[in-house]
């Protein structure tokens, strides 16, 4: 019955993926369709539905059948995307404006912004100030670790790229996706052990640590470019990293003086949906900032989730932090797959047939995986569970790809910083981290035989 | 302290103004602010950030401006889009390209699909059918009259105009508007009284055969356009009178024996955000299938909100259309507004120095009331407020400013049907009858003293 179910599922995929491919067909030769004409209807949004019903559905079949499978929906998302995007490796190239759709680019990385503003929404500033010297050390460590090995690992197998390449490469093995994390953690019923408390206190600094990297080293390669200067100057990293230092810290600073001031302003505002049009406005206008002074957006999409807390909601009666994290959440349902299957799209396949590529993403992957373990040294509590705490790093996650995705667009000499080739061995690389979490953390974590989470509500998750 | 407080927030809106402008200014010359370099960074969100920190600031001030004068928060909206769209009068013209941009277009209209969806998630099929005679009076009337007195005065004031511009602005005059109706009827009180019932069965009716009218003229328009025909064939009409009921018809069967076997399947797919994304799916598929037969994509969202029923969840433990409503709320917060503060922005306000623009409106205006005090003769009841029934019909809303903006990208003989003069008519028209309901309608529901509303759940609000 079951089965019969998918098939049926299934066909409706292609029903659906053919006459989406149709339509962009017609609509790309500028034909009409039906005689009635569309004049004057739908235009740039008949195709953005069209983008849309396609993405949805292959995001929420993506992400069940990779569930089934213990697999976080995320990874479905992303490998149904890279089915998509492949589809011209079989003569189907319909799918193809989609890629280089702009709309569809700005809602995806709205997506991202939205998510990282979710993340945020998660932790507080006091509840990262209380994560003790383990979840900073098992930070510190779970950075610079897999940083060098993974400097190390381009260096190997892109000896003639210059630092930079090698630098961002090394950039993009050091975030743990926290959202991830905390997903698998929740999946599996741990979410409430003392290494899950862990591994999400060190998840948090963690992800700040990497932006910061992030922030770093494509501010030098924008700088480089920009031929303000030759190279490393250590004054310019000085200036990039107080750049990015400031603006957390001064958005936590300022977000402390000046957002209940905001909020009691809006709590005062008539009209419905203040509470959610006020903290979207704190997550756009901070993505904004961050935007324009060089930073990702992303970076300040997450200060503002972090900056929001319980205390600047007493002026909406009978709402809080938690249900702000509720209404958020429906936004994220709808754009933050767009996000995934558009990354997983960008993949090229052909060049997994080049074997030095599947080598290098061999490497990679097991430099991610063993630079995490490095984690656990940091732990000197014996009645931890270390292992766990190494394999719970793991998960690169969105943020892997966040990173891979900025390189592809930043240029160095000409080139990609990020390069088609190591574009697809990142990807491999975060599709093998996050699909070996799982079971790992699980077969880990039965050990120790933590107590069973009480499945209580879930908002954190990515999609 | 209240001034303070607003002095403080006008301020603020001001400085984020300034800012926006700035920023677009500098972006549309090609500039780089920051030293650091945006290079790989944001691109094209970074504009769309901007507009959204503008769009939904001033749409949240000007619902909460209007609010205190108990005019509905959509109007706020408007109105503050027509302040920020005209600020090229006093010489600012950094916020024009905002009026342009593509993205914010289809952001906008995926605003309006989702509002349309919202309104039809609110009744059922059913309950459609179990209004009864007064009601579907009620809606013939407040239909067929403004449609003819329209018409007379598109006749009276542009004679030479062609026929189908004269039908356009008819049309225009059709559609009572269900959310701002449901709206003014809750924000007064006054929602569960006998009065409001047949006013929200009539607007519900009302606004279908507004859609069907709306679908029939731009339909005969593009037809006429094609050239497939000279003129109106009672054919073509019956055609599209056919495909627009087929359609509606069409998509409530068909969602009868489909939709189940989808949401049992939905039911079964594992992830998060399954109710909302299938939904939603439901909403852009029949909106796009609308789109493709040449309807506007509103009248499938509509379509698909109305077909959504209570019983098609019964596969997610715990969930119900009254939840699927309360995740697809945050949506409506984040995109509508950017529909009427867009709807705003493009009115042309140095059409207003027309004495006959002004001339135009205001008979426009009248025939819009006057018109739909005929709703009143359809009521036999003696018990029933009969005025109150009329006054309650008259706004017209967004469906109003919907079919203007149809027309103003329809074209016949090389020029728009809704001419700039005429859309702003159109837009005091839709202004006025919407601000004149809520004081007029209070004033008659105050007499006949009905029951107070327990003031429950609201979720049909358009912002």
């Amino acid at each position: 019955m079951r089965l019969l179910t998918r098939k049926r599922l299934f066909w409706f995929v292609v029903a659906i993926g053919l006459y989406g491919a149709y339509s962009i067909a017609v609509a790309s030769t500028g034909g009409e369709s039906g005689e009635g004409g569309s004049v004057g209807h739908g235009g740039p949004v008949i195709a953005i539905l069209i983008e849309l019903v396609t993405i949805l559905l292959a995001a929420k079949l993506g992400g069940d059948l990779f569930e089934r499978f213990k697999a976080p929906a995320v990874l479905g998302e992303l490998v149904i995307g890279i089915v998509l995007g492949n589809l011209t490796l079989i003569g189907i190239d319909a799918l193809d404006p989609i890629k280089n759709d702009i709309t569809l680019q700005v809602l995806a990385e709205l997506g991202v912004i939205i998510l990282l503003f979710q993340v945020g929404l998660e932790s507080t500033v006091s509840e990262m100030m209380k994560v003790g010297l383990a979840s900073f050390m098992v930070a510190i460590f779970g950075v610079i670790t897999p940083f060098f090995l993974g400097w190390g690992v381009a260096l190997w197998f892109l000896p003639e790229a210059s630092v930079y390449v090698h630098l961002f490469i090394g950039a993009t093995l050091t975030a743990t996706s926290v959202g991830i994390t905390a997903r698998v953690l929740k999946d599996v019923g741990k979410i409430t052990t003392r290494e899950a408390k862990i591994i999400l206190g060190a998840a948090v600094i963690d992800d700040i640590l990497g932006l910061v990297i992030l922030a770093v080293v494509t501010g030098v390669i924008s700088a480089v470019n920009t031929g303000s200067d030759n190279g490393l100057s250590s004054g310019m990293i000085l200036w990039i990293i107080a750049k990015a230092v400031l603006f957390i810290v001064g958005a936590v600073v300022v977000g402390q003086f000046l957002l209940p001031h905001f909020f009691k302003l809006g709590g005062r505002l008539r009209g419905q949906g203040v509470l959610l049009s006020f903290s979207l406005l704190v997550c756009f206008s901070l993505a904004l900032v961050a935007g324009e002074i060089g930073l990702a957006p992303i970076v300040g999409a997450f200060a503002g989730g972090l900056i929001l807390e319980e205390v600047h909601f007493r002026d909406f009666k009978g709402s809080g932090i938690h249900q702000l994290e509720e209404l958020v959440h429906p936004i994220a349902v709808f754009l933050v797959p767009i996000f995934f299957v558009r990354m997983g799209m960008l993949v090229d396949l052909t060049t997994f047939a080049n074997v030095d590529i599947l080598g290098f993403a061999a490497i990679l992957t097991l430099a991610a995986v063993v630079g995490k373990q490095a984690c656990s040294l940091a732990i000197f509590d014996k009645r931890t569970n270390r292992i766990a705490i190494g394999l719970g790093m793991i998960p690169r996650g969105e943020v892997g790809l966040i990173f891979a995705g900025i390189g592809a667009r930043l240029m160095i000499d000409g080139d990609p910083v990020i390069s088609t080739g190591t574009y697809s061995a990142v990807v491999i690389m975060v599709i093998l981290t996050t699909l070996v979490t799982p079971p790992a953390l699980v077969a880990s974590m039965r050990n120790t035989g933590g107590s069973r989470s009480e499945g209580g509500h879930s908002s954190e998750s990515p999609a």
